[in-house]
């Protein structure tokens, strides 16, 4: 008998309405004779207001305690869901993470999973019942409850699919499946029925919010099929057209070459560029320049070190517009004497945009047609970065729309 | 160093600013030298916001969920007291129930403590810190949450208390302790600095609201000196003071002489009278009525079988009023024709008084003089029970306030 495990948003599990909509889905998929496991999130909002509560008794709350505060919005939601099951005549179970237990290391507020017990459910599916098992938490080696970190229901569901072998993982959110980039962007951007795990996971990376890319990587490592598909259909949809909808992550790459080169345009509006002018070519220079960065946990994404020129260069990288201030800060105030650079200079009216596709491998030529296609616009290209599977650029912020509409139409995306 | 036990309410623990109040007052004591552990219940309204969300998804919810939903309140709750200790400079750290653990049998929604591993506590306490732990809550066998029931959290604290041998459990709650009657009925009503644990507990079952039976009996069981106070006094009043405020619960008899012959005036307004007329004066007569009653969980209080005439009686008998339809239908529907009643005539304008003191051990004369009391004020006796520290009597409800009033001077309590 197949094994299924279906993942809801806070969106999808946001009322007891809601709740009940998703427990006749459930309910369907059961009563087709799959053996269910189902992970929902926490009731839309409401770990924003225990964290809200905390905060009002201290700013900087103590990380324990807010885990096994946050942790109790998924308690509830997983009662809730079973016991609309059980409304409908189904036997089901609520497990919270510890219970199960998902074991993970110490890192609260940002867990990460080590094992998962499987002995509880694959009893409780043996029985005939739907288990229910609370995302975004586990418990540590001394039974401190800890959370995943934001988003960190899709890892929750992912890991829980692959400890119980699963046939597919179905994720069920506010959009329909993964497109060849922001429908709100291009008007004519398409769905995308499939797409490889290493393509998902180089868009997660790129700002697509589909899913949490840690939840990719999972899928990955244990070869999870995946799919992103919608709960705002009607739950009481025929199986057969919900098992075509959505988008399956997919690990076969036999059928290579039916694939399109490119899968997708990914974006990210919010970069900021800083260079460090005039440093001497010496060793350790990266490392003495990001490692201050990286110490005030900042993530760094492109990163490029000119030529020298009479033993001084220029080195320039991006982080997060919202870091911007302090990355200037720590470089203006500690970094540029103890280097001694002429000048740091930045610029936060930057973005990115990026194509993909596992295509790209088998094929020439793109990085090629993507450089012609921008100049083709008017639109300067800042930076450059590359992957096995991926080009991204960096361009002034106004240009960002028409490349990635340019883009999209050069590489016959709105076909797919 | 002495071990103290607090426990604070819903109201209490009701918002942040009064989460900080608490935890300011439980830093007080830390600072005096104290070790503490405190058990706080949910902010008020919470439990109840969760049990109507079970609701609108069921309307008799599984238990086994809804204690995984109803626990969840004190899981937040706990965090937030240590989190507000932690802003104080103080070490906490908050345990649900399960990770102390406190195991209970596994009867969902009303479980009964079985044991409470002290291992953790005591650690912690030795290592400077204050310990946190959900009230009302444990886990069964199987790692299932179960909830003690309503008022649950006294239980909890008081048997954390004795668990770790704690020298004294502190309940505060929003009065100032035990009062020899209400208030509200008797100006005149004095807080009683003393109660011995026997006489609480006919208190408690008498229907004064001031501690859950259960944690008295607990009280009782492992000896437990427990006092009630009151949350809402200042939290940096002096120690002195506030270890002389509220009611002591006590187990000292020795000073057995000096002290009062009644502590108190119980009531309970909401009763009904049941009588069951013409029935065969044969054995089992009264299994058969009651039997059918407690089944239907409903609680029986005040029992009394006339003497029999011609091989016929009359059986009364009290319920809460608001089990007075359903009884009276069980008796109508199947019992009356089960052992030949004649008819079933019932009163629900019926009012409980009780008289309370373990001085009534030693004295004699209390039932005399609590008729005559009655008899002057011409309040007609329609029931009475007795046990060896307490006298009640059922009587026409227009007349309870009168003579709770008039049993309150009698007994000379506005002295005590």
């Amino acid at each position: 008998m197949a094994l299924i495990v279906h993942k809801y948003g806070g969106t999808s599990m946001g009322s007891t309405e809601r709740i009940k909509n998703v427990a006749k889905r459930v309910a369907k998929w059961h009563d087709a004779g799959y053996q269910m496991v189902v992970v929902p999130s926490a009731m839309s909002g409401e770990t924003n207001r225990l964290i809200a509560l905390a905060r009002e008794i201290m700013p900087q709350p103590d990380q324990r305690e807010l885990d096994l505060i946050a942790s109790t919005g998924e308690q509830v939601s997983i009662g809730l869901l079973s016991m609309a099951l059980q409304a409908l005549g189904k036997q089901a179970v609520a497990y919270a993470g510890w219970q199960v237990p998902i074991r993970t290391d110490s890192a609260f507020t940002k867990a990460r999973i080590q094992s998962i017990d499987d002995a509880k459910i694959k009893a409780d599916l043996a029985a005939g019942k739907i288990v229910i098992i609370a995302g975004f938490q586990g418990v540590d080696e001394n039974n401190n409850i800890t959370t995943l970190g934001r988003g960190g229901s899709d890892t929750s569901a992912v890991a829980v699919a692959a400890a119980v072998k699963a046939d597919e993982c179905l994720i069920y959110t506010d959009v329909d499946g993964v497109y060849t980039t922001d429908p709100r962007v291009v008007s004519e951007a398409r769905r995308l029925k499939k797409i490889t795990f290493e393509e998902m996971l180089e868009m997660a990376s790129l700002g697509s919010k589909v899913l949490q890319i840690r939840s990719v990587e999972f899928a990955g490592n244990y070869k999870v099929p995946t799919r992103v598909l919608s709960s705002l259909t009607d739950p009481m949809m025929s199986l057969e057209e919900e098992t075509k909808s959505g988008t399956l992550i997919s690990f076969e790459e036999d059928n290579h070459m039916e694939q399109a080169v490119i899968s997708g345009i990914a974006f990210s509006r919010d970069e900021a560029k800083i260079t460090v002018l005039g440093v001497p070519d010496r060793p350790g220079i990266a490392f003495q320049i990001l490692g201050a960065i990286a110490e005030a946990n900042i993530e760094v994404d492109m990163i490029i070190q000119n030529q020298s020129v009479d033993g001084k260069t220029d080195f320039t990288f991006t982080v997060p517009r919202g870091d911007y201030a302090r990355s200037m800060d720590i470089l203006n105030n500690t970094v540029k004497q103890q280097i001694g650079a002429t000048s740091i200079v930045g610029d936060t009216q930057v973005s990115k945009v990026s194509v993909v596709g596992v295509g790209m491998r088998s094929h020439v030529g793109i990085a090629a047609k993507m450089f012609k296609t921008l100049f083709d616009e008017g639109i300067n290209i800042q930076m450059i970065s590359t992957s096995e599977i991926k080009i991204s650029v960096l361009i002034n912020e106004k240009y960002m729309e028409l490349a990635v509409r340019a883009l999209h139409k050069a590489f016959g995306l709105e076909n797919v």
